[in-house]
């Protein structure tokens, strides 16, 4: 159709906006009900939902009124506000991506993740990789060819990578895992050397029920609005959302280990803080939600570790804690709870893994992933790979894949060359940090007192409102100037020389 | 377009019921969320989403290329199977149906149910009827206006009853509900006479915990496969389902009430066996899922009722309850238990109510609607009214609106003319009973062991597994012929006289 005024022109894209708002929060709840509530042998049925869904949404944004339309907003741009030129700048960049990926793959792909879901849950239910090996083989052959179809002129994971944090790329990464590595792998050397942490007091029966009302506290602590954020339990916690007033975070409960969901709770609340900021004019475009996965998990890890973790944080929730756990916590006192919940050890799981080891669990998957896409490494022998480079990075057996490979839900659900934001956003979050200090002066003051308020509120002046409006390196700058690893790396060696005394 | 072949024509019918059913299971997984998990303020959010889901599924159903397609297949009904030619016919009906009611209406009502939904939750938890009468009028409002839509030959409350139950109208149900209450008041008088059953035990403490677990149990009884059936917690129990392998029960726990989430899980558990027990032929289709109201509630309602309280079903259930709350059923006999279940008492919750007096509650409801859509009651007065009923069939004051016209969640889910279908089917139950002893002998000898199988293979054989297949009307007569509600007067005069010794 043809255009007669702008105003005419900007309702069908407002239109086109809600219209595929609408389809990404079916389908993000549907995806949602799969791992909440929805039982084991359903996936079929939502699997062809999803297909026509899918379906639906791939002709939506390859629909040849798009380019028309784009081409005559384009055509008016100075006319256009902030907002509505990255809108559209967005939409053209989706509908330019779209056009390049075949229809019957994308929906292929959909319908794929969907079964995979199932497939992997049961695979690491019995230890089973082999069960898994051939959907996680169709998984990577789809990201890439994908990564073709969003920027054919990029190395295959490059291109992956600049899905999650655009601009990213293996040199940096390689640069910055290397530098990382430097300061970690002689820092866990030396702590090996001298006695350890007991943290044997959090492995105490903590019953469910009493750990949910910790969430909720947690929560509150937080400033977390319940209206409009609730919380599931999940087998992996995560965090989802649709717009900034539905917002979803889960945690898994282990009765014999506190700090597993209490750290779940902080992290993905963290997220949570980050959708529930994001100013209401984003919500039903294209530019609602988190910008990247490394700004959000400069949110999330930021939340978990460098406020989570510290004595201050500590101090706050020690009091609850004693409450409500007195049999549990008999004889614990609040430094000795601090060091527990910050205790330093190469383990297996990367989600329970401590702040100082947590990036070398990154860094195995960052190798495995380039490996993958980059075509030197076969699916078929991952688990070999990985339980190598476990042994290599931090010096430990991996018994079972189920404690191994098999332990995220990352690539069934298509996230190749999502794990990278982790190390990045923790080093974002660290230089964060620095900012808000020199700005907010001493923030640990408040968050001994369990005020996290001035924090959020920092947050979200500088990064949550804007949603995607900023790319994300740019808002990075504006807010940090260059990114500089150094900021992290001497957040990791002050804490954890003083924790152990090395 | 036009169609060369027969073929191609049915692909294309296809397609529309599996695109269709992708948007009801999409909305149905929407609106399950939405009083399952989703927070409070997500509601304006979901409001947007559903305004442009069922805007197209409304340019869906009303598509001028249906016209063609249902013509040329109508062309070559006596090549069609027995199954096409009722989804034919059902789809030429929705067709009909949704071309009569215009767009922005339809569009529009969906909206307001999605909003009434929350407005209700906040009125009925703060008993305050004046905030959810603006919506309830327009909810009454647009089902006057759709019962012409429906059937513009019928009185409007015929054609909203012929929604659940097709072939129902007023002259029958007043009849029907004439016969109940010459059965049901003579005896609540007599009863009312004699030593009440004490029925104090149920309402010690019943930890949720063991509630949920006696739930696994219970549903394990029924042969609830949980592969493809959840359970839930919501305010109001109801049970919902996305083809036959996806079907979600909920109930609600009450700690100082151990009956009540338990006939909850047998009453919804009765709906599930309906969804799960239907052929697979039917996903996908317009015939999925069961054919009506009636219908159903004659499953859930056998399930609690006949079935459920039964002395043979508490001999079954009895070693796990002993087993499970010693505590609470110290000296609790069997018999004390089974006369405890079906104490016979006026009461003001609907759920709750025990199986002589439910019908009773139906009739309120039943009276008020009739005159809400006759044009003779005002909504403002339906509290009034009610309380009058309350007053007059079952003999007590309500207290609050909150226990009166606000307790069920029918109204503000646009549901008018449905309550009746809870007497039918608790009538049509009756009937199915006299039949299957007829066949299978004596059920309860059955029951007594623990062994529902040959039931749900009987109800299986004969109602479930047609789906839609049948009108409701068909279905019922080929089983147990013509409709008679003596069947279920008998059954209450001699359950209830010989309980009661009366």
């Amino acid at each position: 159709m043809e255009y007669q005024t702008l105003t005419q022109a900007l309702d069908a894209f407002d239109r086109y906006q809600k219209t595929l708002s609408a389809y990404r929060h079916a389908m993000g709840v549907l995806s949602l009900d799969a791992v909440t509530a929805a039982p084991e042998g359903s996936w079929e049925g939502r699997g062809k939902t999803m297909e026509v869904l899918s379906g639906v949404v791939y002709d939506l944004t390859v629909g040849k009124e798009n380019g028309v339309l784009f081409d005559y907003l384009q055509s008016h741009l100075e006319e256009l506000t902030e907002l509505q030129k990255r809108e559209l700048e967005q939409a053209r960049k989706e509908y330019d991506r779209m056009q390049r990926i075949p229809a019957q793959e994308y929906i292929r792909y959909n319908v794929l993740l969907n079964e995979a879901d199932a497939v992997w849950h049961k695979a690491k239910a019995e230890n089973d990789f082999a069960s898994f090996c051939p959907i996680l083989e169709q998984i990577v052959e789809f990201n890439r060819k994908f990564a073709g179809y969003y920027n054919p002129d990029l190395p295959a994971y490059d291109a992956l990578l600049n899905e999650y944090e655009e601009g990213m790329n293996m040199e940096t990464l390689d640069k910055f895992f290397a530098r990382l590595r430097d300061t970690i792998v002689p820092l866990i050397e030396k702590i090996r050397r001298v006695p350890q942490i007991d943290d044997s007091f959090l492995h105490r029966h903590f019953p469910v029920e009493e750990q949910r009302k910790f969430s909720d506290y947690l929560m509150e602590l937080m400033g977390l609005n319940r209206a409009y954020c609730g919380i599931g339990e999940t087998e992996h916690p995560f965090t989802t959302n649709f717009g900034n007033r539905d917002v979803r975070i889960t945690t898994h409960y282990f009765e014999n280990d506190l700090a597993s969901s209490m750290y779940s709770v902080i992290h993905e609340g963290g997220h949570a803080l980050y959708e529930l900021g994001c100013d209401d004019c984003y919500n039903y475009t294209l530019l609602s939600g988190g910008v990247s996965m490394g700004i959000h998990e400069s949110q999330s890890r930021f939340y978990e570790n460098i406020i989570g973790r510290s004595p201050a944080f500590v101090h706050a929730i020690f009091p609850y804690l004693q409450e409500h756990f007195p049999r549990q916590l008999e004889g614990v006192t609040e430094e000795m709870f601090y060091r527990a919940v910050n205790k330093a050890q190469p383990s297996l799981i990367r989600t329970e893994a401590d702040e100082l080891t947590y990036c070398l669990h990154v860094m195995v998957r960052y190798e495995i992933e380039k490996q993958l896409i980059g075509g030197t490494l076969e699916v078929k022998d991952v688990p070999a790979v990985w339980n190598r480079l476990y042994r290599e990075y931090l010096g430990i057996d991996v018994p079972s894949d189920r404690e191994g490979c098999l332990q995220d839900s990352h690539w069934s659900g298509g996230s190749i060359g999502y794990f990278p934001s982790y190390a990045l956003g923790s080093a974002y979050g660290a230089q964060m940090l620095a900012v808000m200090e020199r700005e907010l002066g001493d923030v640990y003051s408040f968050v001994a007192q369990g005020n996290l308020e001035p924090i959020t509120q920092w947050l979200k002046e500088h990064i949550h409102r804007y949603a995607c409006l900023k790319k994300p390196g740019d808002l990075f700058r504006e807010v940090c100037g260059e990114f500089d690893p150094k900021y992290y790396t001497d957040y990791l060696e002050k804490k954890f020389s003083r924790l152990y005394g090395v």
